[in-house]
């Protein structure tokens, strides 16, 4: 059944990890929902809410499957099934104490909040990676001249090295905002049927320690933003990942040739072209980064659910919010790939550097000749000479005379970027 | 594996269908691929291209899913692996012609297109199904009086049949475009590697005609548009469907009961209230419209494709386009059960036009004293009188004297309406 | 030019405000570009780079909009005509110093985080205006029964102070990471052509010390995480107004009539129907919760830049972020209307909570009943007699007997919902 | 007041057009309302409803924006100022007539509609000017050899025609949808405070004709999927030119540099590098394709219209739905630049071909060796070569002997190519 290609047997090792498809697999839901019902009876049972055998006997267990899908196409929600699955193994006495005080949204918001944790684990270590493989790359290539490109041309020098910072610093920004997203996120949800529920703060604050999960001040059905929250964070995530595929697919990319995504054979050919290296780490997360923005527009969607619980806002979220968690997941192992296994080549970098017959260096030709010209008359005049060279093919410097040519030199572009590189893994460093 | 509810094994069967789970399928993929690599070598040999004994080698077969993933996470694309796959169980001569001038996208693409011809028949089924039931709705309420309403609030008589009308040409305007849509979208891909297929468009028509399909000026490798329109149908659709779920939650709402679901034992109850009868059609319906919208746009960012084939856009689909239509296969078979089961009440409907002391004739009054006051006093006057009617609890016909008594008629919005149900019938019929 | 509503003279004063208007109108961009080239000539003085001269010179001035406007097309961008326009008011010396080592981007970035900081004092005073109006409600109606609703139909019973809690939560939730937010927003941008300035990071420092913003490890020329982040939390914002538009517009619809949005004369009418009185509030609330996603998806978008600087991504920021702080002013300003003013019906809720005879009670009843007979068979028990109320119009009181009727009373529920209440008004008030 | 870029006096000439800006001013729409109120008055009084005498008096005028905007934010629908302020204007008899048996969203409604019929005249000879371009591009270069890339690497040689009129198939795919489009969405609305019309079904009609608009079954206050087709198709519009500029983008950059945006002084400058020529329309239309997709969520958002009237969705709709025809028209006027106007390189092209020491031909290579060595085992040996042409620098031909030396020519992909463009041409031609 694969409506979402990360679902497919074919198409989802390619798109998700095995991992976080384990996190978001049926059973592993349905396990989650067992395991806030043994908290919630461990938590009772304290109360003296219920007897203590009940949490003893929610036990792991096989599902099946297809008997609750049928039951859940009737009933409308999945807790329903589950609840009378559970029920039938119970003893009469724990029967009665089962999903206590408790409704359907308890369960399976907590359950949720249970595999986004153990989901959240994977994402760490991922990002951990990718930033371990950026710092790295940063530093060796820190004094690595490499042409700048602003709106795809040619602009002006920068290091290699600056760009893996660039890099570096978007996916450290969003490592940087998890701590506080876990504090969000991994919340208990226990409201019972309207949200107010009857045996007051101190259950709800039992169960979620039996969860080693936090607290919010009341039961958070009706308010999605911590849902949203984790999607828009898993978006960013995405959309930083996509930064660095955007770049390394144009750096990689025939003409420029400066980068390659890591060799693996049998690896990005073509069914046709036998010559073929095509970038599938890259191809992997943009096409997440495409559908990234959609999906958390569906979890906004969610946001205004009517009263106590909505019809049909709530559900939408399993439409997306676990994609996003399959989608950055595979996003991430191919981030990995590139950060700590992209092919670099600095002399096609100084190669292309060349290119342009001295154009790179106009901004730098411009700005010392501006010093006796004035600034304005000096862009006129690099600007002159600038379409004079690609007519000529002629060298910038020789155009511009003697007193530009102290310009054409990269030397103050390695100068200018080593400290930002620096700073940079400073900064990612500190989250390490 | 259940990144999509539509995927899982618990949720799916709630939110989708069966015939579209087994459209949208693995094997059915595999399957359509390799339906269209036949009709590629019917195609190629009828122009001496290939051996004749090639298409009928292309035999269906069982599929190694898991082995076919792997392949598929180390290819990058999927049609490697199949190719592969399919060409061990060929003798070689036949391996040398098979999959012969032809690439990884023309058979995805071509794969795809044959899945939603197959989806595109449950699709139109149901919506037939969907508008017949509103035609006969909206023909046995062509009378029925029934409250119109407008932010939420009273506003004026409408009958209930006027209402199943709207929601009637809303689906019938879906259907009327339909058509349209699959010479749009039922086209052939055949382009080779870069799109520009060798043998010249005489193989792109027989390719075409030997699976049924349409055929482009040229390859649509890089030209998206066609599967942005089949997404945006899709979304129309479910937006229609919305609108009468919407409808229909209100409308059975406890307050208002003007409305039921179809009563289905063990349907819409909930885990903790034994007195729950929850919209479950609705609930299905408005997931899946919050979800439409943001897998469209993810349609949309696949649209600017590089050059002849994008790293990850076109990948980007696979993660939107199914997802679609197995949302609307859901909101289709849910709006099915309310189209045609809907427990409606005609005398509830009566007791709530009468509970507002006669303020849902006010535009009938004040249009009816505006005739000798003028039609702005008129409407002060009225709008004055009726705060009175919200304070004092008297009746607007009392506070509005005799000159408007005859205003406080049912019968000018029934005969009112009669016409435009009828031509919505009329339309809605003219498509059957 | 009315492309967008926010920007009409007709539909803005009803969907934004004329303060935040103020903050994005296209003088108010200008001045803030000037704003950052005076604190950018002020911090190279200090370290020498400029005359001390060039900053004062920077002073307030009228702008020619048409004729930026129309260099603007031509150029591509709006700070070269910008720049221009400025250095023709400068004696030569300090017409060569200015926009010295600066970019484009640098100034228009740092231009609009001076505009965003301006525009958050708005949106957070507006915030806290909101959250005491609903503390101040939730106190209120603490102990205000009311009848609690899942899918739309009555469920068991809460109190409105319950409710309002729950918005409060809401609102609160965002409000507390709005600190957060103005660490991650509120950074200058310095960077230079190709985002490595060469001055190094003191000029970076000095700069934003000056304009009292922070600062980021290196430019954010291609990382946009900061703005979506920013958009992601306006959204999420509009969402939990979205929540209490969304509960208001069905408590004010006219069957179940517990609130009314506060009566303006003049307002909520119709040009057709003299009594109507439309939830306006709510309409605009709802409004922006409708365009709010599309407008994060935008800036999702805008995350993969192009190496230093990208064709189109930037750019695209503007059809987006300023829309979406004019959603939320306008929206804000709505909700501070409801939440400040919401009229209140205790009696009215009391008598909706009587119109199901007895089935609000359900749940304690069969939970009274399980406590005997088991739960599921209580459950069963229940849910037919309720099938019972809903045929004959007996009170299930009756049809349960006398071991259930200790169920049927408010108090408990009043009881439950005080303890949340008061967590949800200590968060609140925490956050004050 | 510019929320949105397209409103901004600075910005927006660059991001859309005057003749655009002059459709959606608020002048224009107030206008457009009264032209709806006018003949709405003809089409009454042929029924004998009205005077005679309304609709000459319903002249144009002067609009007091500020006073119209005040009263909008009191009122929440901007059509009873509007109408308050017409009446005013009229003598007492015609007062009473004017506006009578509509309700505002029929003003409303009709009136967008006659601006979208305007809009879509100045979109359709835009996009007949792109397509006009893109004829003659393609046929001019129908035989200009160029490298064919996918995933941004080198693939197989196409010709320049050849991607030329894929762009051209594009937009003509766009404008051959436009015909429906316009039967589809200018349809004049009429149905009077509840959407059903009491003068019945000719007044509609009536009007309709006055207007030269179509009709609907009945009224389409609620069914807004006509809006949110139109606002798909203008997305999809924008996407065609979106392919357009990505492509134009990376053949523009310094590497590639196989085409140039045709250049105008002062155009693509930068404020810091006097040697940069930028990709200023690509950039405009790539901004409008990142913001499409969020607009036409917004009006996906707007289905689920409530009842008779909706609180919010309709609204929405005005935060979106102009947005498109201003993207739309900015996007094509830049996509008119490029197709009539882009600087095309050949022998750059020729020498990118000859870049990758044949590898380019490999596919062809294979195909050839293939007849004799099995299609696998050829495909397995080119690959193998190609890394050797990789780490050498040798040329293919050179490694893959005299059997392949015939693989290595132009004249099969030139030849291939021109059929294809041939008939994109017909295609685009047979929409002329």
């Amino acid at each position: 059944m694969t409506f979402s290609a990360l679902d497919s047997g074919v198409l989802g090792p390619l798109f998700t990890t095995t991992p976080m498809q384990a996190c978001f697999a049926d059973t592993a839901r349905l396990d989650a929902m067992l395991q806030a019902e043994a908290a919630l009876a461990r938590a009772q049972a304290k109360l003296g809410l219920v007897p203590a055998a009940l949490a003893p006997a929610l036990t792991p267990r096989q599902w099946d499957l297809p008997s609750l899908g049928q039951a859940t196409a009737l009933a409308g929600v999945p807790a329903i099934p589950f609840v009378a699955a559970v029920q039938t193994t119970l003893p009469p006495e724990l029967e009665r104490a089962f999903h206590h005080g408790t409704t359907t949204q308890d369960i399976m918001d907590t359950a949720l909040v249970l595999q986004m944790r153990d989901a959240l684990v994977l994402i760490e270590d991922e990002l951990r990676g990718v930033m371990a493989g950026l710092i790295t790359l940063a530093t060796a290539h820190r004094n690595t001249p490499c042409v700048g490109r602003t709106y795809g041309q040619h602009a002006a020098p920068v290091t290699f090295g600056f760009k893996c910072a660039v890099w570096l610093v978007g996916v450290a920004d969003v490592l940087a905002a998890l701590p506080a997203l876990r504090v969000h996120v991994l919340v208990a949800s226990l409201g019972g049927p309207v949200g107010m529920l009857r045996a007051g703060p101190a259950l709800l604050d039992g169960f979620a320690a039996e969860l080693g999960l936090g607290t919010t001040p009341l039961a958070w059905h009706a308010l999605r933003g911590r849902m949203l929250e984790a999607g828009q964070w898993l978006a960013q995530l995405i959309g930083a990942l996509a930064k660095l595929a955007t770049d390394v697919v144009h750096l990689a990319s025939t003409e420029v040739a400066e980068v390659n995504e890591p060799y693996v054979p049998g690896r990005g050919g073509s069914s046709a072209m036998p010559h073929k290296r095509n970038p599938v780490s890259c191809t992997v997360i943009l096409a997440a980064q495409a559908a990234a923005g959609g999906f958390v527009a569906t979890l906004q969607n969610a946001m205004p659910a009517l009263h106590e619980r909505p019809p049909g806002l709530w559900h939408a979220e399993w439409h997306a919010l676990p994609a996003l968690f399959g989608l950055a997941a595979g996003a991430l192992r191919e981030g990995r790939v590139l950060a700590e296994g992209l092919e670099v080549d600095p002399a096609r970098m100084l190669q292309n550097i060349g290119r342009t017959n001295g154009l790179l260096f106009a901004d730098a030709a411009a700005a010392r000749l501006g010093q006796t010209m004035g600034r304005e008359a000096a862009h006129e005049h690099v600007e002159a000479m600038a379409g004079e060279v690609r007519r000529s093919g002629r060298h910038l410097v020789d155009l511009l005379g003697p007193d530009a040519a102290l310009a054409f030199d990269l030397g103050p572009a390695v100068a200018a970027a080593g400290p930002w590189v620096d700073r940079a893994v400073v900064y990612g460093r500190s989250l390490g």
